[in-house]
């Protein structure tokens, strides 16, 4: 089981965490819990880290961020022994969990989970902090923001568990955001793969790597609330939506006699910009040019076009980066104009990427025309067009981010015969 | 290099720090500085531990209340490294510093230093976590309280240290409280047995048990203020006050020529109540049926009168605990009235325990009769005495402590010309 920060935001919500965990060790399970620092702490360290070092040193980094986690899992081994539960924290150099040097975004190489097995078949509940690590040089190290949820699906690799429950502040994963649209359904079951991409468009559910690690290691992950009721169903109901292989997806539906949807979500991204450079001159390796530069500078370019312009042997290059990046992606490209050759830069941060996912697309062709189709009926323009084996994703002006994805959740079929609660 | 709460209270506070660190390396030391948390930290996460367990685990506390050091060390790390200064974090489980299994109320065993020492001898300032060390079984534990004072001298123990330098919002050892006496004059020696006796009588200069340490290793520790000017003298130049062993003091007193003084310092403790069980049968093993179960609970009885009352066969008992424990005392006693056999119990929590203490008593008679004659000459009532070789101590009604202090202060001969600063 992990839980997130807003869950653990608090003696008294730790408490409500302690009663879940509590309710399925009585359950018959044997659990190990991974926790998140309280919402707001880890904030509050990183803070402190950039007053002391605008250029902090990322071992000494990982020192002061990870005891936002240390707290939070001493807090609820002692709150679950109130309970009257036994339960003890292992830290990450305890267990160890070992990752790779890199500090500040280390990976996982492996747990030692001996001790931890041995202890969870005492009847003690482990509790783990999440994000933290320990180098082979015996520092301290953490996973990147949102590394919890990868601690996690580690661990649950590690103890070979049943299933891996990952307690957040939304229930499960919804075909759409229902803040936009009222009728969006929430999923039972989601492919690893599918996830994957809902991840990496802005669906902000699960980090995108610990989704990418429960599909190397075959973890069953589950997303589910913690904000529930003393009575609610226990997670073995699935009360939440599960993530699943492409293989044990096909076996349910067959089983339960349900049919393969074709899209199995419409995810939005208001973090993007566009980028124009006018007039580059359409020779070998302008391109190079442009985007080598950018990925040495660490910058993500997403979306690419090349527009033959009126003028032969020139052309217009238009791509996106995240709105984070826009500053210094012109910046960078601006100081070498006279290396690359364009004529003007232009910008604007006023867009947003449209994307449709689902596995079903693999065996089922017209969805990206049914998508360009239903955008053109209502007037939408499509500024650029990126795709992959089971995603489709448009560009489109920010202020009909709202209208577009209501459309298309209403043309693939996914509006629920009643709203969403 | 030891530098309190009050010291690292924030990132600007920590860049002082850290400036005063750098001093001293450009000076030629090698340096290692142990950190307390922040101030207010450590009591914010002892309340966490509270609101989550009442009854907690030490051991989870220890996990919980070890994170606060964690984060101002790395945050000093990463502030000399700002200045230019080759630094890094040391944890408690890091060098490590072994204590014994005891959670909350742990005692160091040994550090091991190699690491620590090669690191130094490369320039590199080794910053150290205070309050936390590591179990046997790899758990990790705390020293109580104060306890960074203990981490320091026994890391300059380890190190074999020139000197322990202990920067705290003071700056150094007075013979009285300077809020109470003006003329309170700033000791530049004082002997560890001094130290001992000033510090468990109420002078909160430096936690006891540091003492106790730094006398047993031979350490020489320095008391000093972190407040100081950028171009302040070097700790080199003794500015705060030096506590050393009594043959070091005579042969400095001696190469200077210093007269050895009678009295170091006056103390005074507000924090004593007083305790009367009024007709105690005058029996061999009573006394024992009062404070074996004091004991028991942890309670400390210091000092302890027995009056014949008026009634033969019976006495009057009348000692002194914490004001903290006194609710305690006084329903622990009630319950055991029978077995005991007292009539009525009385308490007073509004006395104060008044010191004298100086190593030159042991060599000089007539220290207590001055001591009584001169309280006696201002009508201060004296309720009880209690006496150790080189310390006197009364009892007195709380609201005379400053009469009491000042009288002593000008009786001994201990104030300065002028005020202090």
């Amino acid at each position: 089981m992990k839980f997130g920060g807003t869950s653990m935001a608090g003696t008294e919500r730790i408490r409500r965490v302690a009663n879940i965990v509590r309710r399925h060790q009585e359950a018959g399970h044997e659990v190990a819990v991974v926790v998140s620092a309280m919402a707001g702490e880890t904030d509050r360290l990183v803070n402190f880290c950039r007053e002391a070092n605008p250029l902090y040193d990322p071992a000494e980094y990982d020192v002061v961020v990870a005891s936002g986690e240390q707290v939070t899992a001493g807090l609820l081994a002692l709150t679950l022994q109130a309970m009257g539960c036994k339960a003890r924290s292992w830290l990450g150099w305890q267990l160890p969990v070992n990752t790779v040097e890199a500090h500040s975004k280390a990976r996982i190489e492996g747990i030692d989970a001996d001790a931890l097995v041995a202890a969870m078949q005492t009847g003690e509940v482990a509790v783990i902090p999440g994000f933290q690590g320990i180098s082979q040089n015996g520092r301290v190290t953490t996973l990147g923001r949102g590394g919890s949820d990868t601690s996690a699906v580690a661990v649950a690799a590690a103890v070979k568990a049943d299933r891996c429950d990952i307690y957040t502040d939304v229930d499960g994963v919804y075909t759409t955001d229902p803040r936009i649209v009222v009728k969006a359904r929430k999923q039972h079951y989601v492919t690893y793969e599918e996830m994957l991409e809902l991840a990496s468009v802005g669906a902000k559910v699960l980090q995108t790597r610990s989704v990418g690690l429960a599909m190397k290691e075959g973890v069953r992950v589950q997303v589910l609330s913690s904000f529930v009721d003393d009575d609610a169903p226990l997670a073995d109901t699935i009360p939440g939506t599960m993530i699943v292989s492409d293989d044990e997806l096909a076996r349910i539906q067959k089983d339960q006699g349900m049919e393969r949807q074709l899209i199995t979500g419409i995810a939005h991204d208001k973090n993007e910009a566009k980028v124009i450079l006018t007039r580059v001159p359409d020779r070998p390796g302008a391109v190079a040019h442009i985007f080598g530069p950018l990925a040495d500078a660490g910058i993500n370019v997403d979306m690419i076009i090349q527009n033959v312009g009126r003028d032969k042997g020139e052309t217009d290059v238009t791509f996106t980066v995240t709105s984070a990046d826009l500053v210094r992606t012109q910046t960078l490209l601006e100081e070498r104009q006279g290396e690359i050759g364009f004529n003007r830069i232009l910008t604007d941060p006023k867009v947003a990427k449209i994307s449709v996912v689902g596995v079903g697309m693999k065996s089922h062709a017209g969805v990206a025309a049914q998508m360009f189709q239903s955008l053109a009926d209502r007037g939408i323009n499509i500024q650029a067009i990126s795709t992959s084996e089971i995603k489709v994703s448009v560009l489109i002006d920010e202020d009909e981010t709202e209208l577009a994805v209501r459309v298309l959740h209403t043309a693939y079929g996914l509006d629920a015969e009643s709203e969403a609660a």
